[in-house]
């Protein structure tokens, strides 16, 4: 891929969707530069769902143009102690409540730099007390796709506030998840990755996954493989353990909601 | 109107809004063409309902720039046999799965041009068995975009898959059709074209539109021409009969919904 | 801030987000104008609420470049005698239907010139009944991004249609205001303007305010200063005294609609 030259920048929030603090943030962007491209990456983050947020932000993580500008506002804590700041990879930098919504991220890989967002001179001359996002990092992200130096936004940090996550548990003939999130389609999409299903054999009758107290045989390919209205586990387009309703939604048919753990057994 | 020098790659899907399948999408494309346009027309086609889409995209076709590139990912096949395609008209090309989805555009003109997607050196280096929107679509529209030739992308193909249409039959005196979809404001739109309603009186007493056991006199011009309240029938703003109460929800009110029998008798 | 040198357009209607109706609209500006920018404030404004339109457009409206041009599609009275107008203020210009969608912005200031649309010319070949928002907005905007002189849209207008609005009512230890728009959070918004508090006491142990039956002590700055699922009061980031919830709907939580009465006293 081509490193971008018209510099992007994504939205992550839990503003809603249509909501119109959206395009508050993005007509301060604008303001600062016009020539900007933004992207909506979600506004339907449960509100307050921090995990939720930082899940989302490793799926689409490997998708952009490098030098992508992500910001991210998911933040329960607006107006409190808690940090704004500026994190780093080599292929993208994130703007970010220090809350844990990067920690999914940092666990793949630490940020090469973090920085407190406290230089104020990058900011809206006026700055509410709710609403950090249109007055702190849209302002920053406008200036940083400009091309101003990071360091200026403030002085830096030494690692990221973390969050406790559940582990997955591999053990000989069997694997045990979660399910850590539900997509639009109803599918249960756990945090077990793909390269933790690598013995698992390829004949469906030595195989059982269970959720809850629903469970189906086999890793399959694709929904398409099977018939309709049958629960499949499959690999999904994340990279991760799915449990689907073929043509139907998981969550509705089998009422199983975020948290609920999944096993595979072998 | 001018034919667009920045080059337009609008969105159909049946993701569901804000959905973070639809960001990566954006991502991958811009990867590749940072410069383009990218539009969405709509992500909430109901669930793997190709007959939906197929109508939107019938009805806003009229309205793109020349050379558009239209990406449709409404595909309850991804994975299995179907193939994926690029078909082109005169004023715009589609890439879609081959699974009836362009076929209310077909019926209007036949493509010039349909290919089908084969050759993987422009696709993502990885195609997971779940997201062809994202690892063939997305790649090959930012590609075409840059000008890449169609028949580069496979090999080229006699005819779109075709799915079945209930006709619209035009007696003396009466016009059988059907409820085709509900728009955002609970108006029930037909598929009854204007141009089959020359011959309708233009007096309100001589004309009777039926939809289910509901009814009312006339085919008038504007929602405003009637009371609050009323079910009213005009030609919508797509050029086919809607069935509105003016003010509110007619889907709510009648409880109709898609394919239920609309008449005009007069 | 800097003055824009691309153009942005602005779209905020009732459409219901992800309308194939919104895709239309910016497909004819697109096709008439291939490299303005295209913004959505929001297409969730509840369906035909002028009101809530307005407040919306008041909000917002501090934070585009100079020259946005803003479309605004709450139309209740599409194809009647209403007039589509283009109101301009200094730093921005409005196309909109003249239903006092634009009252709230003209009270802050009156607009410098407001003109009627009526130049036929402007506009797309064929105007539907039903839908001048992409028939007639969409290509004037574009248009007017091009350079068009506002003068040619057709005659000017003395003033735009007004709406009442219920006042703020200012008295010694008591403001008595309203509940005028509920946010994405189920914050509750009211139309207490900030500058209207200056006299409020500082010392919570003072100040009472009261929403329906519901009461909370003080005037805080922000939703973390309070234990979760406690109702408090604040100045939200529009510059209005809200009441939430903390990590919570009030909407929900109270069963409080817009238009019920607030007051604070001290």
């Amino acid at each position: 891929m081509t490193t971008s030259l018209a510099p992007v920048i994504t939205l992550t929030t839990d503003f809603g969707r249509d909501s119109p603090y959206v395009a508050a943030m993005k007509g301060v962007i604008l303001s600062h530069h016009p020539a900007v491209r933004i992207v909506d990456v979600t506004h339907s983050i449960p509100p307050q769902d921090i995990r939720n947020a930082a899940w989302v932000l490793e799926e689409v993580a490997p998708y952009w143009p490098e030098g992508t500008i992500h910001v991210v506002v998911v933040d329960p804590g607006v107006g409190t102690a808690r940090k704004m700041i500026y994190a780093a990879w080599e292929s993208a930098v994130y703007l970010a409540p220090d809350n844990g919504v990067l920690s999914r991220l940092a666990r793949r890989s630490p940020p090469t730099t973090i920085v407190a967002l406290e230089s104020r001179q990058y900011w809206l001359p006026t700055v509410s007390n709710t609403f950090h996002g249109r007055d702190i990092l849209a302002p920053v992200a406008a200036r940083l796709s400009l091309g101003l130096d990071p360091r200026a936004l403030g002085p830096p940090l030494a690692k990221l506030v973390e969050i406790p996550w559940s582990e997955v548990s591999v053990m000989p003939g069997k694997i045990k998840g979660t399910v850590r999130s539900i997509d639009s389609f109803g599918n249960l999409v756990t945090d077990i990755a793909a390269d933790k299903l690598t013995d698992v054999p390829t004949d469906p009758e030595q195989v059982c996954v269970r959720c809850d107290e629903h469970e189906t045989q086999g890793l399959f390919r694709t929904y398409g493989d099977q018939p309709p209205m049958t629960l499949v586990a499959i690999i999904g387009s994340s990279g991760y353990l799915e449990l689907a309703i073929v043509g139907d939604s998981a969550e509705m048919m089998l009422g199983v909601r975020a948290g609920t753990p999944v096993s595979v057994i072998w």
